[in-house]
């Protein structure tokens, strides 16, 4: 259907526009923004709690939540002290970046050092629509199968970081993650990789020196 | 944006007609025809597996394979000795009427008596479209959180059977079984729920016998 084509081609134009303007206004306030890309349940809120309570104290955070329905994520996040925005769809699969516009006009949230915006729970939609971000981080928690790299390798082979959550509950799966590290490595040669479990904390000081050097690095870049 | 609403409209319509005449073919057929949707890594294929191993020996199964990449899982049935296709989406979130019509009339599926078509991985965009099913199977594991009913409530809300699949994970992680049964009551309060393990064949035989119970009742009605 050539139709459906040409209005999806025009709707993903209309988006990069957006985007890219969002990539220039955060670059001039020197904040981090990251775009978190996951199946339902993989762990992406759990692990902003997680961050939040190990970086919160040092750097301001703040947080914008994609969702179909509910206001869940932002609560547990403003739970913590930070502030967060919900973006309910109303049925799409994905976040785009005019949404992301409007909460960055509209809703006046305080300055920030890193902006975490946390996509819609699919591993699908969202990988088309640039938001803005410095760079996509994917997550897959290792009750999902060792398959998922290559069965969803759009989302794998462009995140800048790649999490897999829930390292906890391996000695009760089963899960090999040197093929899932083959598989990211074959989709995604300069990706990194990140293992971490935000029940343990295992991994967390690992992610949160890489969100530092990340944001580090952008200021340097930006002096 | 109007032009995109109008162009899905006519999409859905499309499907709708196809899906209406898959119906009366199966129905006529006499076979049960269920749309397996969840999110990637919920268990659907393992649910089959587990499920050709338990009725396989006294039931003629198919099976229909929905993904964006890899041909792994209708490997995985054909492993068991069952019919099964895959479908490669090229990037869709979800199968339409129209793929399954084109395996049906081509792929040369022997008789069956049930056929399972797995859904692309993703709890949003299979919601909308009709394959023709007796009716649709939500699955949900333990490990995805117990909020997910409510973030997801269109499939939830749609499926005449819910799965809550890996119960054999219930004591290493934080799962309110009654509340994910409360939300599915609130949202649809006909259908039902069955808990399962593939791990440790927990409620295999209680799905099995749903499904079977489900089979007998249709070739009833159209005898």
């Amino acid at each position: 259907m050539a139709e459906v084509v040409d209005v999806r081609a025009r709707v993903l134009a209309a988006n990069e526009e957006a985007a890219a303007q969002l990539r220039r206004d955060f670059s001039e306030s020197g904040a981090l923004v990251l775009n978190l890309i996951s199946s339902p349940g993989s762990g992406k809120t759990t692990l902003l709690e997680a961050t939040v309570r190990a970086l919160g104290g040092r750097l301001r955070l703040a947080g914008i939540e994609g969702d179909i329905a509910t206001e869940r994520d932002a609560d547990r996040l403003r739970a913590l002290g930070i502030p967060a925005v919900q973006i309910l769809t109303g049925g799409a699969c994905h976040l785009d970046a005019r949404q992301v516009r409007k909460v960055i006009d509209e809703a006046h949230l305080p300055g920030f050092d890193i902006l975490f915006i946390e996509n819609v729970g699919n591993l699908i939609c969202p990988t088309s629509y640039d938001l803005g971000e410095d760079f996509k981080v994917a997550l897959v928690s290792v009750t999902e199968g060792d398959d998922k790299p290559f069965k969803y390798p759009a989302i794998f082979a462009r995140a800048g970081v790649t999490v897999v959550t829930k390292v906890d509950l391996l000695p009760h799966v089963t899960f090999d993650l040197a093929a899932v590290k083959e598989q990211l490595a074959s989709l995604n040669p300069t990706g990194k990789v990140v293992l971490t479990s935000a029940r343990t904390g295992e991994g967390i000081p690992d992610w949160c020196a890489l969100l530092e050097q990340s944001l580090a690095v952008k200021r340097k870049a930006m002096a």
